[in-house]
């Protein structure tokens, strides 16, 4: 038996006992699935309603006894077996560790009436490349696919003790090095709203699916480009990109170990922003500086006031390429939303973004992915052509290069900062409204404009991402341009016009840009405009 | 009329209208001129009176009126230009500029009875590679000697919106690439405590012995591997080097432009411990994260209440050689004086220490030195024997190469706060102190054993140095010692026992480490171990 084989068969047995009966429709039979679990009757009623929970009901039902973890974790183990089977979210099962844990903080409350402790009973999963003893993280090549850990991530060492209950880690791209959640290991996650036709984002796809899909509370996911980001827009859910030092990182896997140029964040994704937040404030309200990991700053979770008047600035576009009719009509919604509320809605302009984009690029591939070659050239790994595409052109630099491009990026960090501080008549900003990608999901092999989340990696800013609404192919026309800003921006818009339906109902999220270290204002102001938009709907 | 003649000759200028008159006696005449400004008559009393005020104290004077910043300034100006005198320490000069900026203070201060900011008519130096629109910042190489800066630093940007009086920069080793300061262009600066035998340390030694000198309220230099510790050490004053983030950064220039492997951090030196604690206090509380420098943490400055019992780590080594007799005394003092009051002192293992050095070592050097040496080429300015020594060996290493380090530094970062955390029967401690230096300064020439200062710089951890008393070779003997830990060891302390006569008197300081970010805590304890020391030597 190859070793892919043995892979999926062992994740097969695992999920086996867990999925409920009953057959799943096809892609070809049922193309957008996003509200199959919730409509079907697949999983019990009990269970949906366990698993449309937020986590603040979930603690209170816990407090006063009326809900048990080991219930719980049941059945979000079942929901996520079933979403398993509909977008292959999974990449390693911990099914049955996380139950016997489930158990165990059952059994603490039943001797002491109290929660172990703040994620007392919430169930996670987690991106395949933060590291769980006792799994793999193979991040999808065959060359690490049988490698178990003996020591859990900072980030894994954190969540349990607060009493999170791992159940599962999520398929990623080969090596976390592209933005579409596919590999020759465990093969491709599909997008739960076009199953067919658009991919699900990445690199943390996996973890992007299973928000949309509810098959946990919230998962983590590693961002360095747009990597929690990407994937939380293109499946319609709520995230954020901390500024790096507000997370624990240590003891985790990347395609570019030891690459600081630019550095990867952890962040959460969940369907529910209010349980974003809730993760949020436990691990930052935890203090991780202190015995967790060495990077976490000393930063109190903080009370947010929003000033009365918000100077939100909006931006289309990313320097690169402009965005496709459903994600401006996306905009639209939301600036009127805010306008309507008086609030100051300016244009944002695109100064130093290509720049930016420029300086920081070379970062992600300066050892020309050396540790990753090596570990495809032992096993003999054929390589994905979305692997090939990316080590194309890829080569081990000279520090003295890497040190100019260091420089260049400072400034423009510097500058930004000048920028957000001035650029509004002298008057510092709120926040900045933008899209995450010009499509609403991108294609299978088809065009990621990916600058858009990037330049907030360089800048180092807290980030949120937000869904608005869909595309709805009889509204968004192609936008009619007769000029484009680049060859990908002419790419980005033929591709959209020429394949309008395998757009639709494809999600339209965006992203909340806030200051560096603003994690607390970013959500605020995020869920500020989710009640609006959730009462303009009405 | 060669560059060196013409730049020697423009300082001269600069100095003449300020610089006492009187002679100055040569080395030979008085090697320690370390209290000779305050017991000679070179100075007026009024002068030595001012300068030897605390902050505190002179706010008090310029906010009830019966001081004003021109006069202060003055004061300083002719104290600083003996000490150049003494020491060579100035490497540009700023005093007409800053008077200026003075006088417009106190008319400031006469319209609206309120002083313009924190650092209102404080006098400050900085080290010579924080950017001052208007002068060069040569740091010693004969290729920057004459380009002048059109841009402040963000420090110095910020200084001066506090009110601070920028009236010197100081003198460095070539580049900033070694610990003695002493270079083509500006030559030696020489330690105040003995002015034939001993350096003034580096790389912030014009800072060193300006601070030892009272000719500024507080200086600032910058410490990528003990270049604010050593000098301070070296000079018998406080400092504290905080850990990356609180402190402006960008605009500097250094060695390695770029390197970011270990951040350089930008640190306080003074006489006057106070001094040290308010500059930081006021940068910090000036949130220089909003609009002045892009890298500074949103952290306040936290007021902190240091445990009824400390608990406080020793080290007389750094892994690599062992202190020597005036060093260990020192330490002993410190000790006993801590046990007195019922504190619990402990022993610190050298655990890491030694892997720590390896790991960062080799970041120092990572692009060959290309910037520095292409500037020293085009000027055709001959390698000073020190810088040589630096360029040994030196190469434009690989990313892949310097990935691999930043893996092993970060392992070790990780593991060390596990030490911290547990090693004392799993309690955290609260400081560890140990020597800056093996020696009570080093040679001039001489071995100069580093370690001690850069682990901290890998660990970003925030230290400060106080000075603790004066080597006294009657009693300092040379500790007898049949092993050494290593090669270095040997030659530390055969040079100690060989040289003895002119480690006379040299300053015995020590460093107080504390955790990442905690610079509030390792202050308040540096104020205590100072209280413990001033009332013991009554």
């Amino acid at each position: 038996m190859s070793i892919i084989q043995a892979k999926l068969k062992e994740r097969e047995l695992k999920l086996a006992p867990y999925v409920p009966s009953g057959n799943v429709p096809s892609p070809d039979e049922l193309n957008d699935v996003s509200d199959f679990i919730d409509t079907s009757s697949l999983l019990s009623s009990e269970d949906r309603e366990i698993t449309t929970l937020g986590i603040d009901d979930l603690l209170k039902k816990y407090k006063d006894g009326s809900l048990k973890a080991e219930k719980v974790t049941l059945a979000y183990c079942r929901r996520l077996a079933l979403a398993q089977k509909l977008v292959n979210c999974v990449s390693e099962v911990r099914f049955d560790e996380a139950l016997e844990e489930a158990r165990r903080e059952d059994e603490y409350f039943a001797k002491t009436g109290q929660l172990c402790g703040p994620l007392h009973g919430i169930v996670i999963t987690l991106k395949d490349n933060i590291k769980v003893k006792g799994l793999p993280n193979s991040l999808g090549l065959l060359g690490l696919a049988t490698e178990v850990e003996t020591e859990d991530a900072a980030m894994t060492t954190l969540l349990k003790k607060l009493g999170g209950l791992i159940i599962a880690k999520s398929n990623t791209p080969s090596g976390i090095l592209y933005s579409e959640t596919v590999n020759m290991l465990f093969g491709r996650t599909l997008n739960p709203y076009s199953r067919k036709y658009l991919n699900a984002g990445g690199s943390s796809g996996g973890e992007g699916t299973i928000a949309a899909l509810r098959g946990s509370c919230f998962g983590v996911g590693s961002d360095l480009g747009g990597s929690v980001r990407h994937p939380a827009a293109l499946n319609n859910v709520y995230s954020i990109k901390p500024s790096v030092g507000r997370t624990p990182c240590y003891g985790t896997l990347t395609g570019q170990p030891g690459q600081e140029s630019v550095q990867t964040v952890y962040g959460i994704l969940s369907k529910d922003l209010d349980n974003v937040e809730y993760a949020l404030k436990a691990i930052v309200e935890s203090r991780p500086y202190e015995a967790i990991d060495a990077t976490c700053l000393p930063l109190e979770y903080r009370k947010v006031k929003l000033p009365d008047t918000l100077t939100i600035a909006f931006l289309d576009q990313d320097g690169l390429s402009t965005a496709t009719a459903p994600i401006i009509r996306g905009l639209q919604i939301v600036k009127e939303a805010l306008k309507r509320q008086g609030h100051d809605v300016i244009e944002w302009p695109t100064t130093y973004l290509k720049e930016l984009e420029d300086a920081i690029h070379p970062f992600y591939s300066a050892d020309g992915y050396k540790p990753i070659r090596k570990i495809i050239s032992e096993s003999g790994e054929p390589l994905h052509p979305l692997l090939s595409k990316a080590f194309d052109g890829a080569k081990d630099l000279r520090v003295s290069e890497l040190w100019e491009l260091h420089q260049k990026r400072s400034r423009l960090v510097q500058e930004y900062l000048q920028l957000w501080n001035t650029h509004n008549e002298g008057k510092r900003i709120d926040a900045i409204i933008m899209p995450v990608s010009a499509f609403p999901a991108c294609l299978n092999m088809g065009v990621i404009p990916l600058p858009y989340t990037e330049v907030w990696n360089a800048l180092d800013y807290s980030v949120s991402t937000f869904p608005v609404t869909r595309c709805d192919t009889k509204i968004d026309r192609p936008v009619e341009k007769s000029k484009f800003i680049s060859e990908l921006d002419r790419q980005v818009h033929r591709t959209y016009a020429e394949n309008l339906d395998k757009f639709e109902g494809g999600p339209v999220a965006l992203q909340l840009v806030c200051n560096r270290l603003e994690e607390e204002k970013c959500l605020a102001m995020t869920k500020y405009v989710r009640d609006l938009l959730s009462t303009g709907e009405k």
